[in-house]
């Protein structure tokens, strides 16, 4: 089917949705989350294909991230049945007023209508989305990287036979079956069928999508977070704090890439973040500025793209600054604005990076990991905006709605 | 100075704004009131030297847009002082909660950073726009039409003398001195200084920038919205519904362009229709289908594109259509989705119409002119978006802020 015709069925399909009680779709979500382990056998052996495929091309990072298990898939259906659980973000009476001309202005929470996201190469993403656009009443247009294919087919086919089995259109949710890049142009351009535009993947994915979309988009998920030391940190808890946010999931884009230490504490600090992160079973490859560079053992010298980049991978950028104005302007000049976080035991120093710094989540003294739609109570989420309009950070199920103004009078004129 | 210039500067003064309180910019917007109201002689002689080079350029209608009165730039600075009054919508906790391991998490409202208006020919935008930026923390670039150029110039300066008097930043609002078209392509793609594109004018304007911008931006606007009269409508609040919303001011965007009539009453109402909006001061031009013509003395036959115009004149296009459903479909195919309204005493008419029409503003038994900040309670209006991204409808100080997240712990890993 092409991509045109598969936005006209979508967007169809968007407009029977509006009929459906909340019931309705969390029985479609149950029904899906059921359909997804049924199915399980068909979809690992849908994912051993892409792996085979994709082995020798991607980057063992990526390899993780394609990889499916049985408890992985597990997972994915525990994530649809727990969206079932969370209330209806549409039909939310959001404010209302009634004038001294008796008009009655109400304003209420409705589906987006279509939304369509492109991603990479986690199949989960599949079921992730599909769940949130269901239980937010919209459709959805999946359209996944090629290594994710196979996978993305075969969630998508458990994903509409649970849609069916509820009563539910199942063309709500549809994959984009051509992989070219020619697919993705039609979706940005897709105006009339699309509502919104996520993107969820690497910087050529997002920057494209910025600079081609003419649909609303939704800038994603790239993220060069930040830890900055403070010289007033507890250095036990900045060194927790750093590996953690570097190694405990490095593919993911709210782990640390960036170690701002403060020049002050350089001399002390450099060589225990050097000693915990080297001697370690993986160790982290560091590659420092000239300053912190003279007070490690084995560092690399920095380069000039390195506090540029997101690694995605066992390497972390260091760099000494003066104090917390010098990370608040290093990171004004390099971050992606996702999440950063400052290590410090001065309340004066932690508000002050709060307040200069303009990214979507700002941490005191936790790792900047957490920044997730599960771990901030959403439930599940869509991505994680690093743009300003909409949604910012994490988006869950109300990041999924729009609103419309319902005025009631009796002959009222202006 | 250049627009880049323009842009560097607005975005070095957004960083500055931060550290102004509530007082201060209540002090600076009373203080761009003042300065309003002072240098009234100026701004009323700069604007009738654009009157004189627009006369015979622009239709009439253009033209009263672009006149200023006295009386006018009291309003202005009547608008100006207003914002002040209104709370400010920055700061304000939205959400928080605290997890069991102690991590907690604020969701703070804050400004967005730059905004800039792309506008035509309402001198009065100006300092509107710089009234609700001000107030909502964020700095602004107006970028206004040539017609309206030396007027706004003059208001910009008045408002600038007016930060500068209450201490702000006076480059926290500027005017693009490149009336050219280039100037709107830089704003648009002016990525890292702009943070929300707003164009606020004709169709034109709004589809350039909605193909052409790289920044996040908002549609805004236009309106072809429709005034639906059903079978069941009190047909002489019809009449006042329609007669209001097409003639009490057709050159903005909440006028009515379309009556549709339920061809069940087309007989008994087109007469009466014709009847109240021709025989008046300024008759009004009804364009109307084959249906509706039938019944009509002296009305036009609708042309292709006329259900598809904006006319922000005194010119209605007419249809009959099947009831509700038939409204509704109609709409869904022509609307610019912005506002439209039923007449009709039928309850479950009112609740079909509400709940299918995907516009912005829905009304029963009222005029769509009531779609504006004002009137709705916002205290002013920085457009109306026609998107469901960010904002829908009438745009207020809300609607100008975005959020972070601001997460304390104490060594929380993840």
């Amino acid at each position: 089917m092409t991509t045109l015709e598969i936005m006209q069925r979508v967007k169809a399909a968007s407009k029977k949705l509006t009929a459906f009680s909340s019931e309705d779709k969390n029985r479609a979500l149950f029904c899906m989350a059921q359909a997804l382990q049924e199915n399980a056998e068909t979809i690992l052996a849908a994912n051993a294909v892409d792996l085979a495929n994709a082995q020798g091309k991607i980057s063992d990072v990526m390899l993780d991230r394609l990889r499916l298990t049985k408890a992985r898939i597990d997972a994915m259906a525990q994530g649809v049945g727990d969206v079932a659980k969370l209330d209806d973000p549409t039909g939310e009476l959001l404010d209302s007023h009634t004038r001294a001309d008796g008009l009655e202005i109400r304003k209420i929470s409705v589906p987006l209508g279509v939304i369509a996201i492109i991603y990479e190469s986690r199949p989960n993403v599949t079921s992730d989305a599909a769940a949130l656009a269901i239980k937010s009443g919209n459709a959805c247009i999946l359209r996944c990287g090629k290594e994710a294919h196979g996978s993305a087919a075969a969630i998508t086919k458990a994903m509409q036979e649970g849609l069916t089995a509820a009563g539910l259109p199942q063309e709500a949710v549809m994959l984009v079956e051509d992989t070219s890049r020619e697919s993705a142009n039609e979706l940005m351009t897709g105006n009339g069928y699309i509502d919104l535009l996520i993107p969820r993947g690497g910087k050529g994915l997002i920057s494209a999508c910025v600079k081609n979309a003419t649909v609303p988009c939704i800038e994603t998920g790239t993220g060069i977070c930040h830890i900055y030391v403070d010289k007033d940190a507890d250095l036990e808890k900045a060194l927790n704090i750093v590996e953690n946010a570097k190694t405990s999931r490095p593919s993911v884009c709210n782990a640390a890439e960036v170690c701002l230490i403060d020049r002050a504490i350089a001399e002390t600090f450099v060589p225990m973040l050097e000693k915990r992160l080297t001697e370690r079973e993986i160790p982290v490859e560091l590659r420092m500025d000239e300053i912190c560079l003279a007070y490690a053992k084995n560092a690399k010298p920095a380069g000039e793209t390195d506090f540029d980049t997101e690694f995605l991978d066992y390497i972390l950028a260091v760099a000494a600054v003066d104090g917390v104005q010098g990370a608040a302007a290093h990171i004004d000049a390099h971050s992606t604005h996702h999440s950063e976080a400052i290590v410090t035991e001065n309340e004066q120093a932690a508000d002050f990076f709060c307040g200069a710094v303009d990214s979507a989540a700002v941490y005191v003294n936790a790792s900047t990991r957490f920044t997730d739609g599960g771990e901030f109570g959403l439930g599940c989420e869509m991505g994680i905006s690093t743009q300003k309009l909409h949604a910012r950070g994490p988006m869950g199920l109300a990041e999924l709605t729009t609103y419309k103004y319902v005025i009631r009078g009796n002959g009222n004129v202006r």
